[in-house]
């Protein structure tokens, strides 16, 4: 058994519900003077030190004084499975050309495509193993990763191969772009669906779909998304990231786990959202990447919708796999609250994976992840910008 | 001797001037498969490893392979003598009161001047060496830290010592605020001026000034300014953060040598600053907390100013230490190349604190003090956003 003891905090959203929502995504409960009891991968207690149980000796016990302790943060949008990066773009984009601008004169994703491609299995493996210990250090226990830096068969595979290798929990993002060898989407379908998903079933758990002028319309997503959900998988979208384009009613027309990114959703689409089953994944440090309008957080959960939190980690548009900072811009940008911030990347992150009864809390019978903040409080997970504010975590019961 | 060898690159401003401005501001040297030779506390050489000399055996190697090496980072506008912290004000604000209301309602600066007063000389110290310590984890190898805490005769003197012995550079911000006991500024800058300024000023280096609705005015900071140039201190002025108060025409005509923040600076002050010798500090760290307007970074550039980049690390406005976020925030929010972001962090930095000609670049002669980037390509300082792209940092010579 392990026991975090001495903690200065602890902090956890609290009862069983998922996803939280409305009043109910600000409740946390905090314990000062805390501690965590693990038995093997699972948590046994939580509680006051001052009503910790009697012991046997073979307890290993970590002295956590000026630590705070909150569940293991779960990303649940990542582009982890990648080759090379674009640091050259990033570097001429602060000169002033936009996003759409690249992608249009042959960068953006398809220039990581190609990257992609040539860098293999191995490369693909070692890269998202890369891109796992810097989540890890960031304080996330799991993560998502997205395939769609490969879009011929063997790499969207290897991709999917490589997340799920490193522990990740695999999405087949088979409508991200239309690769070059193919004369448009529809065609890219027709060979996506009857060449890849096939495989890609077996390996991954949900499919995404860019639906985005310059990459899948509607109709396509739908196509795309359909025959996902035949296969087996969850569906999720990327949505009304640079314009709406009908994903927010598509999404809950075909029982979507999520629409992720937002960043130009209106009041209907809101309202629509708000009244559904499908959960928001807010990716604030994407919007800052880009330098484009924040997603609409504030107003989206007072209008009673599930929304997460993720990263968006990728080469182009978020270079960036840090959870804490995502949480400083929640608060500084999206205005939720520190509690806020912290449900929408634990049990409401967990949500989107399905797997809210197994992780994004600190209570008996949940899986043993936790995150340990170098902190007074655990808020300054949000208070301190850019800080290293994560000291170590506990991963299925095993300290890190 | 160190040796900091096979690096993948290195990244320095070239030339000699300070500070740099106008094109010559992005003008970054980088070496390919580089080392740098430190003897003592100076750089000794830096080049290509093809170039390197012979050695005796008595150089200890460092094997910085994957690692890229930038001067040391200057941080040149930090308030790291405070005590306690303001997460309870964050969480508040996050939810949509303003800065300048929380201000009003007795929150703000004087809520930080009761917890500093309380901490004592003891407690500013290990508060201080805190600080300090998670800069250097950022790269920060030179720092620069107000007083403006205390407010009173014991706690400014102090804060000043206490910055002084945790090896930064101190700015007597005698005039940050006007503290409860007196009934207005002028009576408050009597005191300070009669029984603070002569103590301080054989402690600071500069003087420092908040000029801004309910802190200031131009006359009142005028006052302050001239008996402190008059002792011997440098000048520098907090300018322009919520309104546009006469900050830039004092600066120039009294010969300061910052103005710091500039979030509010119209086309006039931009004119007036770029015409001058004072160089613009930005801190797009600060308006990003508070969710303000960020500094006009690329006009000022365009325009001829001589700008710098650093943190403003306090407890209310902006809790980030962070120098490589700042960097990402200049590159996405201010529209600065990466090679502006890291001039403005070293070279323009060591130059508002008067140490051009000793820190700020990788050359013979230079202090030995060298971050090293955990990246392929130095550009990750920017790219990298809220990454741990920061491995080591050496400081006079040794490695910590």
């Amino acid at each position: 058994m392990l026991l975090l003891r001495d903690l200065a905090q602890l902090a956890t959203p609290s009862g069983t519900e998922a996803p939280l929502r409305g009043a109910a995504l600000g409740e946390i409960e905090v314990v000062d003077r805390a501690f965590v009891l693990c038995d093997g991968e699972t948590i046994a207690a939580v509680g006051r030190m001052s009503s910790l149980p009697a012991l046997d000796d073979d307890v290993v016990e970590v002295d956590c004084r000026g630590l705070c302790a909150i569940p293991g943060l779960v990303d649940c949008h990542t582009h982890a499975a990648f080759g090379g990066d674009r640091v050259d773009e990033f570097s001429l984009r602060a000169g002033g050309a936009s996003y759409e601008e690249l992608h249009a004169a042959g960068g953006g994703i398809l220039f990581t495509v190609r990257a992609t491609r040539a860098a293999g299995g191995d490369g693909l493996r070692e890269a998202v193993e890369l891109h796992r210990s810097w989540m890890l250090r960031e304080g996330t226990t799991t993560f998502e990763a997205k395939s769609g830096y490969g879009l011929d068969r063997d790499t969207e595979l290897a991709s999917l191969r490589a997340i799920r290798d490193a522990g990740g929990v695999p999405t087949w993002l088979g409508a991200h772009a239309v690769p070059p060898e193919f004369a448009d989407a529809d065609a890219y379908l027709d060979f996506a669906l009857a060449d890849v998903l096939p495989d890609a079933a077996e390996l991954a758990e949900a499919a995404d779909v860019f639906l985005e002028r310059g990459a899948f319309d509607a109709s396509q997503a739908r196509r795309y998304l359909e025959a996902c959900r035949d296969a087996g998988l969850a569906l999720r979208l990327h949505a009304d990231q640079f314009t709406e384009s009908g994903a927010i009613p598509l999404a809950v027309e075909l029982g979507a786990r999520s629409v992720d990114h937002l960043e130009a959703t209106g009041e209907e689409g809101i309202r629509t959202l708000a009244a559904s089953d499908v959960t928001g994944v807010l990716l604030p440090a994407s919007a800052l990447f880009l330098d484009r309008p924040m997603p609409p957080g504030r107003t989206l959960v007072d209008a009673g919708a599930a929304v997460a939190l993720a990263t968006d980690f990728n080469p182009g548009s978020a270079f960036c796999e840090s959870l804490p900072l995502v949480c400083s811009l929640a608060a500084t940008q999206l205005h939720l609250s520190p509690a806020e911030a912290l449900a929408a990347c634990t049990v409401n992150a967990a949500h989107v994976l399905g797997r809210a009864d197994d992780i994004g809390r600190l209570a008996p019978g949940y899986r043993a992840d936790v995150t340990l903040l170098e902190a007074p409080d655990w808020r300054y997970l949000a208070y301190h910008l850019g800080g290293r504010v994560v000291a170590r975590v506990v991963v299925g019961g095993e300290l890190r």
